[in-house]
């Protein structure tokens, strides 16, 4: 923590802030400037609580957390990515995830259709939402627990995983009954409650970016479910929202880097969401390879016209099949990458 | 709806998009342009399904909604505004209702001691947060049932209402019972889940808008909590996010003036979140007044540098009433044109 | 500035850094803490370069500025509020400037009967564009010289002062052969060879926020203005671009008591822009006045729905008239406050 | 463009408003719904005057342009890629073209070792400053003529193209004579003084997106340049301004793609500029190429430690040289999907 006092600030104005900050268990280093009294903290304490007290002094100018407000999730806390196996293959590892599906489970013949169509494909998880987070409470708000067992029908029928959204804590034991990974909304990133319920959870987590969400919070969000008892947490960057509107988020692709440098958990990519428009779907997934995040979930549709949610920027299954083979070149640029930084690191 | 065809559409492709529309339930008129053919649609159907379906269509070049998305909370379906009743008071009418108190309630004494101070300064509400919503879960989350009891304790001793959190549709039941009024905080807008469990309880809702929502997903979270059965929403301007760090968020005050437009629901301002630093809160409190909203709810803590929580942005109670005190002759400003809207809309 | 270091840094490379920071005429306390080493900077010396330079170093986590980055335009250098004499009022002082007037010079007949309207109800000052930033390259671009002579008409005519945009530093001398105060439009705010053109300028600046600005960098521009030369400069806040669109731009009213903390230089809000929507522009004004701007730039049209350009957000001399009307208590609690304030200072 | 009427507007508010759209020289066809009437405009006229003209009338409620705002520069328009010769290569064809060196040119030295350097590594074009659009009057602001004539010497030691930027209609003659593109930076795309200062221009322009652009914004400067007579605009997507705070910018990556569906003429990627981070740079630029952009300006200075601007984003000759070889593979990529396309449009 650094303090920044306000111009022309007594002696006993400084010293009272210092006895605040000791107060919390810190040690204080006072730096006279030319203008200003700055005061470096520094030692183990309550942060947060001695960042607020002392912000809300009257002398005060400005309080600025230097070290990072997370712990577990940091690069620095633990230097090897996390691997989380999903259905045989290892995220976070040398094999790149693909998981793929409908917006929606719709109906029996739509999500087998959907399943086959992207298993064939290469996908390894399904996605389709079972409960379903729309703006209107007049849109179709999912199939729920029958979507749930549509989606294990599924499973049995193709191999594939099944991934799927959470709503509310209180929902966390029936999907975990049937989901392989729980996937938390963008509008859930900072749903406490629901964090904390996934804490005791046995089943990996798909954690989304919110739409206003810094990177840090996004970090802080899954610090929650790590540490309420969960090491198994997907970060998943799909579009942020800005005043840009030619498409329906603004991609943060660089946050996969940027990600890459401060935690060892494996990040996804949601081109679907992040543009809103399928045409967009396949030149954006080939960024996400390239800029090397560890998988895509794509929204794959066996009639996007008829698809009760987000038709358009769902692919047909054709479309799909296209990007995947289009994009095997540069899985194996992104395959080398792996091994080489692999080999580095012994 | 408004639908736009890609250039060279052929007449086929036309029609394949009315039949679509058509199939919907809505009726078609397609004018041709100069260069592309556009196609109005009227009626009734099934508003979002009809624009996601024809927005996936290849040849569609976009779809625009006309139509408000949102039906209950409209001005166009209701022209007086919604009065709610609070502890004696009418927000919405011709009262000016401010809530105030602590961001945490953090222990008897702290409670009672704002309780105190902001009834005396004329407030008609204590807010104070139960369960807390914490970016990081390792600061304060609030005393939970414990603090509810201390909420329901004070109102005893002041006769003020209380206002406070409710974060997963499975506390509602047990805040409901100690509180007058339950807050749903920005982190929770587009809880889904939570908002639908709103619908049946029996208390006024204060449904503060999310740090990236607009106006018009206020009011879709806010139609979630009619639809499902509880006309008493009272929204809540509290600062979005944008670029801009000077202040902890941007208030959008604007939008109260919007709002109003819009909606019959009553609007406050929180001007302590909007601006997270305690000398801007009677400016802009100042501000809110004059733009008209119904209410203002004011973070006031008995001694902000010892606070728990959102220290920097609370007022000390000899602040709060000195605010109170500088905003009599805008409130008198406020009540009359209240008083002539009223006569004129006779 | 304060230096942090990254984790496990050698005691090498921190001195390398101590060592470039002093270079730059600074200097260095290090202070140690458990996990990382933090280098509070103290002193005068090239603080940008230095920044940068630091910052460039691969051992640097982060560096990070304390002092504020401007100097002339800050409340630390000056106490008082700058006050600038305008058409015989003082702007910045205890008398209220309104400027008003439509978009565009379209005519003799349209400005003089603009002229008459707003001289009429009250305004000091007649805003007209006659170069105009368009977005189009196709959109009416401006009546330029001929505009400017229509202008100096009406001023004649009506003894209004003349505010009106420049776009380029090669036509200052043009325009304030004409004007009585240039405006630099939004666009423009980092139009540096612009600012540096209106240092030498005899006549007061109206410097407007750039869309995505911040307060700060509003105030390094002042600053430059101010730098080169000229210390008559009227800072002016006119909405922000965020992912809102109920309203054209995002007026950050809070700003004006942020800059009233920082800055001694006067503060306008332009709630046309800001809104977008005549309907809007009363409620906000009088928000305006309540928070304590030092005056308002208003659109009004003689006839609106004629307007070549901003139609949409200006209002009819009727409508302004009646809103100059409603605005008088607030203004009369607005000049308390400033008699009051004044006496406080002395 | 399409108008939608307030409800319950009359028979003879619509006439009006079908009226005034008729004067601009339109064709209306009013659709009635159940609630509202709709009505289409078509033919060719002056869209934004008629726009802004109905807009600004009381029973309109909102009115909404359909075609795009931009002709010249629009895929519709002209179906081929334009391809710009550039020191002997094409940018907009099947040549990736990299860009290279400092952010200022500072002195002969620094300029000849970044040139070598860059060239050494496979770049066509050298960048550097020396005109430099800075926050702060405070911070160096450029060599300008000085500058451009020591990159005049490093393009005869080296033979690169030179691209440096404008920042005034007043310098474009002067920079035309010693550059080979002319850079418009971030904060002047909207100088439209600039823009059609360098419609007369002979030199390829290369226009930067603006912190706060849209994407229809870009474009929209691309047509101010292109219709004052200047074809060869290069487009350049350098970060927009977001909340984000862990990278300087928000890269949009996907309107490279976006752009592509737009507009023929060519598109770059400034990872530099886009992160502000050195670490960042090489994963976002492979993220580039993969997209599909035309190449890349990339911040290179022989020593970023000394660098006198934007040091903590530039790469050193080595960094570069190692981040072209990693690309190598991508490139191929690349290229190999160019001549796919270029075959597929035969």
């Amino acid at each position: 923590m650094v303090i920044s006092m306000k111009l022309h600030s007594s002696r006993e104005e400084i010293e009272q802030v210092c006895k605040r900050i000791e107060h919390f268990g810190y040690k204080v280093h006072s730096i006279e400037g030319e203008e200003r009294v700055v005061i470096g903290v520094v030692g183990r304490g309550d942060v947060t609580n001695c960042l607020e007290s002392v912000e809300a002094m009257p002398q005060v100018e400005s309080a600025v957390r230097i070290s990072a407000p997370y712990k577990f999730v940091s690069r620095e806390f633990r230097r090897a990515k996390t691997q989380i196996r999903l259905n045989g293959a290892e995220i976070g590892g040398d094999e790149f995830v693909v998981m793929a599906g409908p917006c929606s489970v719709e109906s029996e013949e739509q999500i087998m259709n959907a399943a086959e169509a992207v298993a064939r494909a290469g996908a390894k998880m399904l996605r389709g939402g079972a409960f379903k987070p729309r703006t209107s409470p007049y849109d179709f708000q999912g199939l729920e627990e029958e979507g749930l067992k549509l989606l294990a029908k599924a499973r049995s029928a193709t191999g594939l995983g099944i991934v799927t959204e959470v709503m509310s804590d209180s929902d966390v034991d029936l999907v975990a009954e049937y989901a392989d990974v729980l996937q938390v909304g963008a509008r859930n990133m900072q749903n406490f409650a629901l964090l904390k319920a996934l804490g005791p959870c046995q089943r990996p987590i798909l954690l989304k970016r919110g739409l206003s969400s810094t990177v840090k919070e996004l970090l802080m969000s899954a610090e929650y479910i790590v540490a309420h008892g969960n090491p198994n947490v997907i970060l998943c960057e799909r579009g942020i929202r800005t005043y840009e509107t030619a498409t329906r988020n603004t991609c943060d692709l660089t946050a996969v880097a940027v990600l890459d440098e401060l935690t060892h958990l494996p990040v996804m990519v949601d081109p679907s969401h992040a543009t809103g428009k399928r045409s967009l779907v396949p030149a954006l997934s080939r960024a996400a390879v390239a800029i090397g995040c560890d998988g895509l979930i794509v929204e794959v549709h066996p009639c996007p016209e008829q698809a009760m949610s987000d038709g358009a920027q769902s692919l047909n299954p054709k479309q799909f099949t296209a990007m995947m083979k289009e994009l095997e070149p540069y899985l194996r640029l992104w395959k080398d990458s792996r091994v080489t930084e692999a080999a580095a690191a012994v």
